[in-house]
Parts: C-alpha cells; sequence; structure tokens
C-alpha cells in the first residue's frame, strides 16, 4: 500500500484539508474559514482559500503532489455529479463553479473526486469511523440543514445523480409545512437547526440576552429547563428519528450514524430521536437497527473524501 | 447461454410456475389456486400443490430437473432470508416453513433461491420487463398490501435480512393511524386496498346490493361517480405518490413502475398518484424520476423469480 491522497473538506463555513495515508493516518491537517466575499471576483477568492488550505497541508505534511495517488473532496451540495461543479447554499460566491476541473489543473490531472458532504460523511464513517464493516448503513447529520450517505451491501451508494443519501428531504410528514426545496413535510424543514429555532421563536421562546437565536443556545435553554426549547428540541429529534425509521424500514440496514451539533446537542435530542425511531419501526429487521453516536467530526469527512480515492472498489466511481 | 430456469411465485392466493429460458420466454406455464387447508397436514398439502405446480409446468415444458440451472423461487413475507423459512400473511399453514430446503430435496440439490415477492417483482421488470436498463429502480405494488423492491446502481438490493424496498412500511405521515406491523403512519397502512375500503366503509361507502366490500368494487364505484369511494381512493394515489416522492428524495432513483390491481384500478387512482409525487418530489433530481406502469402481471413474477437464478451477477446471492 503506502498510498496517500489530499483531502479536502468544504462546508458552509469552514475549509479543511489533510493527508489522508492508506491506514487512515492524518497528517498535516490544516483548517480554515470560508472566506466572506463579493464582486465577480468572489469565486476565484474562494477558489483560492481552498487551494492555500490544501497546499499548506501538503507542506506541512511533507509530501509532493507527485506523491499523491489523487485527491478527494467532500463538498457542501448542491452540486452536478460526477463533475464536480458546485453550488454550496452557504457559500453564494459558487454558482456551478468547476471545483474538479479547478483542482484537476493544480494536481497535474492526478484523480480528483468531488462529492456531497454527505456522501463523505457515509464513506468517512464506514471506512475508518465507528461504523466499519457495517454492511448497510446510514450515515444522518443534522446541524443547519440534514443530509446524509448510505452504504449498501457494503457499498457506497451514488444515486443516479449523486444524490443518494439526502435524507434530509425524505417526507416524514405528507401534510407537514412547505419545505424549501418545494416539497412538503420532508424531515430537513421537520428538524434542522434553523428551522427548529424558527418554531421554537413562534411558540414565544427568547433567547437570554444577548444570545444569537441558534440551534446551540436552544439547546442549552432546552437542558437549563426551558420547556418550549426542550419540546422543539424534542420534536426535531422525534421527526429524525421517524426518518431513520422510515429508511430502515425501506433498506432494511444494520445501523445509523448520526452526527452534527444539532443532533449531539445532549440526551433531550437524542431520547426524543431513539423514541421516535421506536415509534415507527415496527418490524423486526427494522428495530434491530443499531444507532451509532458519529465520535470524530474533524476527521470523518476528510477520511471519506480520501476513501473515494484511496478505496475505489468500495466509495469510489468513475469521474 | 441456452440455460433456463425453474420459476414459481407463491402469493397468498394462488400458485404460478413456468420454465424461463435465458432469453426470458416463458413455457409451460401453470398457475392454480392455494389450496384452503386446515388441521396438521396442511403445511404438506400446501407444499404438495406447489410441487404439482412446478412438476406439471416441467412436463408441460418437457424439461427435465436435471437440464435446469436452477430453482428461484418468489413467495409472499415475511420470511427468514437467505434461508427461505416462509410464513406469508395469507398462507397461515406455512408458518416458519423451510421452503427452499424442501425444493432442494426435489431437485437434487440444484441452486434453489427464495425471495420475496416485491424483490421477485423488481429482478423481473428489471430484467425483462418495462423496466429494462433502469439504473436506480423502484418497483412498487398496491394490492391487499404495499410492497416493492430495489434495484441501485444496476444490482438488486436485498438488504441485512432480505427485506430492502418494503416501502409498505415507509413512514408517510408520522402522526398517521397505527400501523399492524407495530409502526404508525406507514405507507400499507395509508394505501393498501383493505385499508382504504375500510376507511371509506367509516365514511358512509356501501357497496352496490350483492358486491363485496373489496378495492375492486371500491374502485368501480369511484369510476362510477361515487364521491366517497374517490375521495378515498385518490387518498390512497396520494399516499403512494408521496411514498415514491420519499424514496427518490433518499435514493436518486431514475424510474420507479407501479403494479397491482389497486393501484391500476384506473386514472382515479393514478392522477392522485402523480400529484402526490409531485407535492412531495421538489428537488431537480427528484422530479426526474419516471414513473412506469407494469404491463404483464402474469409473467414479471416468474422472470424476477428465474433472474435470480439465470443472472446471479445482478439478482442473485449466495443461499
Amino acid at each position: 500500500m503506502g498510498e496517500r491522497a489530499l483531502a479536502i473538506d468544504i462546508g458552509g463555513t469552514k475549509i479543511a484539508a489533510a493527508v489522508v495515508d492508506a491506514d487512515g493516518a492524518l497528517r498535516g491537517a490544516v483548517r480554515r474559514p470560508v472566506p466572506v466575499v463579493s464582486g465577480p471576483s468572489g469565486a476565484e477568492q474562494v477558489f483560492a482559500a481552498v487551494w492555500d488550505c490544501a497546499y499548506e497541508s501538503l507542506l506541512a505534511a511533507g509530501v509532493g503532489i507527485g506523491e499523491l495517488a489523487g485527491v478527494g473532496c467532500g463538498c457542501a451540495g448542491p452540486m452536478r455529479w460526477p463533475a464536480g461543479e458546485v453550488s454550496p447554499l452557504n457559500i453564494p460566491a459558487w454558482r456551478d463553479f468547476p471545483l474538479r476541473e479547478r483542482l484537476r489543473e493544480l494536481v497535474d490531472d492526478a484523480p480528483v473526486l468531488v462529492h456531497n458532504d454527505g456522501i463523505a460523511l457515509a464513506a468517512g464513517e464506514h471506512w475508518a469511523g465507528v461504523a466499519r464493516g457495517v454492511h448497510n448503513l446510514l450515515a444522518v447529520t443534522v446541524s443547519t440543514g440534514v443530509g446524509g450517505g448510505l452504504i449498501l451491501a457494503g457499498q457506497l451508494l451514488h444515486g443516479g445523480w449523486g444524490n443518494a443519501g439526502h435524507i434530509g428531504h425524505l417526507t416524514v410528514a405528507a401534510d407537514g409545512p412547505p419545505c424549501p426545496c418545494g416539497g412538503q413535510g420532508c424531515l430537513e424543514v421537520m428538524a434542522a437547526g434553523p428551522h427548529t429555532v424558527r418554531r421554537a421563536l413562534a411558540a414565544g421562546w427568547v433567547p437570554p440576552a444577548g444570545q444569537p437565536a441558534d440551534g446551540r443556545v436552544l439547546a442549552a435553554c432546552a437542558a437549563a429547563g426551558n420547556q418550549t426549547a426542550r419540546r422543539e428540541l424534542a420534536r426535531s429529534g422525534s421527526a429524525v428519528g421517524a426518518g431513520m425509521a422510515a429508511a430502515t424500514n425501506l433498506l432494511d440496514l444494520d445501523a445509523a450514524v448520526v452526527a452534527g451539533g444539532f443532533a449531539q446537542s445532549g440526551p433531550i435530542f437524542w431520547d426524543a430521536m431513539r423514541a421516535g425511531f421506536d415509534r415507527h419501526a415496527g418490524l423486526a429487521f427494522s428495530r434491530r437497527l443499531r444507532i451509532l453516536r458519529s465520535a470524530d467530526p474533524d476527521r470523518v469527512p476528510l477520511w471519506g473524501a480520501a476513501a473515494f480515492v484511496l478505496v475505489p472498489d468500495r466509495y469510489g466511481w468513475s469521474g
């Protein structure tokens, strides 16, 4: 073996990069914020920040471009896949930005694979995280959005257009509220942090003086005993549990791994999620689902991005 | 090529068998009802009827057991898979009946593969039905129950315990009515024929004199203009559409194929299904889903059962 990949993770607010060895070891890990930009040069400024981060990582690891098996990248969606033309919701400067092509130019046409961050999460948990060896796996992340990915029969699932595992838009309430995606009653609109905060505010919750109305503060208030905060946080957890049950009723999964700040805010969310799951998972094959807690939010997305390149039979695709 | 399989389809009320050639041609097709039995010998009487049907098919096709590549069987669930120990809901005489083992004894240990009928449906539509060549496919059947199967990345999906594609227990209404499976708001309880008839009766629908209160009569009354029948049939279709949207939002499918007498009862169901799908499929990758109408209810389950044996790389498994 001895292969290594450059792994890049681009979220809505931060960029991370590292060199990842075939045994999962990370070297030269670097993080920085996505720059706030505007104007016609904004797209290039964001890309420059990505490449600076990646290059700094190579320098810190002491690895040359010629020594890479390739570059793997997880990026916030939506995107065109496998083309790797990305339009992350929270990076307005990038619309149909040819991320994969631009990276290829800089790495001498070494293989570059770009995929949705939810799919990188699933690959990372399965390759080197808490879900190693699981044959049929759902990865879910609940924070500002609800995303995820699927490993089925031991293989990363891509979907026809690269959106498989996008559990945020699983319908969990056919008569539920409209979702910005154009659907109705999607898990994301029932459970994501900002939607939950919005409902709590509408129900009379007020964040403590000087603190923002966000998911973290809502969870803290719930933990401190605020009943409205507690109820809305539990509703979010319950919806995530129902969505996990629906997915395993459909797919006969072995385990689910749950990540994301909102999902990991404490027992109020987690207990409601388990109860929601139990309420909707009636069949024996569904009830056996193991629910795992994601353990390493900084490394998992980079493991996943690296796995695209380092373990192509299981996690890769032909670009 | 020139291989051939014995294909068997066991539903709740009928048994079918045929010899299926590698090009999908059926020879010696035979159908008969599941015998109504009771007492301790009931399980054997049902099995005798299955084997009589299968053997008659071999005779009619002029094919000897030694000329078979193997035996494929789709059977109503639930079952233990891949053991092929079946407990079809509508065949009470069979509880943990070792169908696969019993068939193996009769075919000189030729390969015998037994799987859920919903999974046979998906394999049959994909191998030789209206969904040939679809890379990511959901098959749905709506009649006395709601079942289905999945082809993902060109491969039949089995699931950890052999229940993948079981869309009848996809949660479509998290606060919906309890489902006999132990869950709540499952597609089956929202959409299957008997549940829909029950709701129509509760809402005041009365079948015409001398006719049974079943899905077929309900659909006929809806077509003839009965408003209660029409509303309940449309609600069923709408729930199926929502479930299809949820599945494609999660799995990024290319097409869905819809089978079953209730789903094919006419435009009231079908139009409501499409509208329900449109309401819940907001994302571009979901909206592209092609919705196909199953065309050959007598042959598709036998094609699927044969495909388990004849095309093992795509549809088979190691028993």
